[in-house]
């Protein structure tokens, strides 16, 4: 006999039992009814790419951890590392059979070679949604309200969508003389909730003096209300601008909506080191801020820029399926749904097998999800077999039952039994 | 300016368009219900394995199709090239986890770099569900009772499946004394329904002498009922036996539950190349046999033998997403929807941006998908964009409106006008 093969899975990929996978579908499902209850519709990309249509300009730090090789006719293809870059290939390729704005989603999985060290996968779920071809306060409102929508239909109602403006910050960076650091600045300034204020101070003078490294802290650190915050960050940005009427536009839309206490502009928000250039947003769970944002998104100036001259703005947002299943777990709110069955036949003469498959199908098809025991095993095999899977209701029936056309229906977690009744009377009991 | 790249994708692989994408998903969603409905439950894998888990013993037809290479961290890794070889690794990892009968479904994406001129396709999704931990009449029965019911839930009426069983055929080469040559043998005796009759004698002749070839000939062709095919399989198999004995119980079964004009014991289907050793099955559309098999599978003896000592029997089948979308295309089935969203709110105001996003929102909440027009643009570019989404309403509300507490809805296609009524009542004739 050949010698065994161990099943292990590489380090920062993940098998999922069903009751993880069951949970899994049940939350994209409700992001997919969130998105295509927007207008959004879904679109589909290859995993594999060529390497340099995703990776464009190359360098940098994104390249390193992409899966690359060169596949059987010698070209160099890639695993898509997020869905952003074949979205923008996409709207490229197919732009004449599209139509502006567009909105799309596109739930899938990514991967990268990243250092799994710090509890990081590297396949993984993301859950994009995107308005392209259109530069409006109506688009950018409508992926926050989005945002806020996502969670309350998976069932967390607190959480506040935190947002600011890149483009304020930006031209308050150049006001300081400071655009060029701007790339360590956002590092450190996204790290404001984590590390506070006197460490962010600390870290920017060494890069800015003393006076403008305050400045920026006073910048970005909210105040009382949303007209305060806003008034100062005009002030330090040098007065009004179109940037700083969109965000007005915003919070009047927010206020004729009552949901004042859903939305609030943290101008520390920045998406450092992604491509946003105007409003930027990032959502916490108020129960657990400290997970981190568990969707966050921008507006951009041009999503396909390295593939077509046509310009198209944009806004969208993500949301991270892995870190909010652990924020689940953790607020005690996962499902952990073993099986997806109503009812389990017991198996109680192999003669009547068809008699058992006949009365599952007509379970089936009142709606309800059944299944028949397979094998001739004692009633306590068959009983283990039902709890091990979680199913909550048994029908019991031998060849007596089949003669008089009635079933002994059990529910398995109370005992309660329902015995010599019609189907039409189980079918109420188990839809009830 | 940097020169534009090409947004193409590789040979084999493609982006799909919502309408392709809605389709698809809508196919997988029903086929998932149906699943679920007999008790089966998901589970995930990973796309990449290690090289040596996914090929085991190496060598042979499949290997070379295999995308793989080196990782980042020089291990030897490979995409996956279908589900049950993952599958059959993950029950040998988990089986502490699980308990048996197992009923798991899977449906994902695989890669093969297969030769693209036949019109295949690198990148596809298998639909697959399998029964293991059981070699029972009932569990067999099962899946040929799904492969007809995932293809009426699919609005596919008109199929049958048509089955026969591996063992018989072996005994029957055995008796042959052809056992050695049954490779070739099952190639050429998969063509029968393709080459005809005389063809396979003048092919089966190079290997066997005429007398045993009219003999295969004999054996795989049916006769007018499954009693008499069964008869005829029987004798020249060299007399009753256990298996023949589980297609007999499977008929029984079968006429149990009325439906024998949906089964045919065809003893050619032998799903010849693969890892079967029990009852095999075929489908096919009664109105586009050409086709093919949409839904094949089978009885295996072990699942994960290269893994586990332990012995894991079991039946299962798959569908084939790709073949069954283009037989839909043929039989004019196709949905091509172009998008979810049932009514588009007009712009007819920019400063109503929230009471436009309110409104949406109530519409939402009673479970009618809608979406805002973004831009303040002519109302002749809103239509138009309706018309190019097949968005079915239009509700058109300007300050007035807003005041008067009303909307005026509009049915785009039929040009309907329902002007000056309330939310409530637009509802109404939204949801009729």
């Amino acid at each position: 006999m050949a010698k065994l093969i161990e099943p292990k899975v590489l380090k920062g990929f993940r098998d999922f039992l069903p009751e993880q996978e069951i949970e899994r579908r049940e939350l994209m499902t409700r992001l997919e009814e969130t998105y295509k209850s927007f207008g959004f519709v879904p679109i589909d990309t290859p995993v594999l790419e060529y390497t340099n249509v995703l990776l464009g300009k190359g360098g940098g730090e994104t390249d390193k951890q992409v899966y690359h090789f060169m596949d059987h006719g010698k070209r160099d293809v890639a695993m898509r590392f997020d869905l952003t870059v074949p979205f923008a290939r996409y709207m490229a390729a197919h732009r004449h059979e599209l139509y502006l704005p567009f909105k799309r989603y596109h739930i899938n999985k990514v991967w990268r070679g990243e250092n799994t060290q710090k509890g990081r996968y590297r396949e993984f779920v993301q859950c994009d949604f995107d308005i392209v071809g259109v530069d409006s306060p109506s688009s950018d409102f409508e992926i926050l309200l989005m945002m806020r929508a996502s969670m309350q239909n998976l069932g967390v109602d607190k959480c506040t969508v935190q947002f600011s403006h890149r483009g304020i910050f930006n031209r308050f960076l150049e006001n300081l003389g400071l655009m060029e650091q701007s790339v360590e600045i956002l590092r450190i300034v996204d790290k404001l909730a984590k590390i506070g204020r006197d460490e962010v101070i600390s870290l920017l003078t060494e890069i800015a003096d003393g006076g403008r490294a305050e400045k920026i802290v006073d910048f970005i650190e909210a105040k009382d209300t949303f007209e305060s915050t806003l008034a100062n960050m005009t002030e330090l940005a040098g007065g009004p601008s179109e940037d700083t009427a969109r965000l007005e536009e915003i919070w009047a839309a927010i206020q004729d909506m009552g949901l004042e206490c859903s939305f609030i502009l943290n101008p520390s928000i920045t998406r450092g080191l992604d491509y946003y250039t105007g409003l930027v947003y990032e959502t916490f769970l108020d129960e657990l801020p400290s997970i981190g944002s568990v969707c966050s998104g921008g507006r951009y100036n041009n999503l396909a820029g390295l593939y077509t001259k046509e310009e198209l703005p944009g806004v969208g947002a993500s949301v991270g399926l892995d870190r909010l299943l652990a924020a689940l777990e953790e607020l005690g709110q996962s499902s952990r749904k073993k099986s997806y069955t109503k009812v389990l036949i017991f198996q109680m003469d192999g003669s009547l097998m068809g008699h058992y498959h006949k009365l599952a199908g007509q379970i089936r098809l009142a709606g309800v999800s059944c299944e028949v025991f397979p094998l001739d095993k004692k009633l306590g095999v068959q009983f283990k077999f039902a709890e091990q899977k979680e199913i909550p209701f048994g029908i019991i029936c031998g060849s007596e039952e089949k003669a008089a056309g009635t079933v002994n229906l059990k529910n398995l977690a109370s005992r309660e039994n329902y015995e010599g009744i019609s189907l039409e009377k189980a079918l109420e009991i188990l839809k009830a």
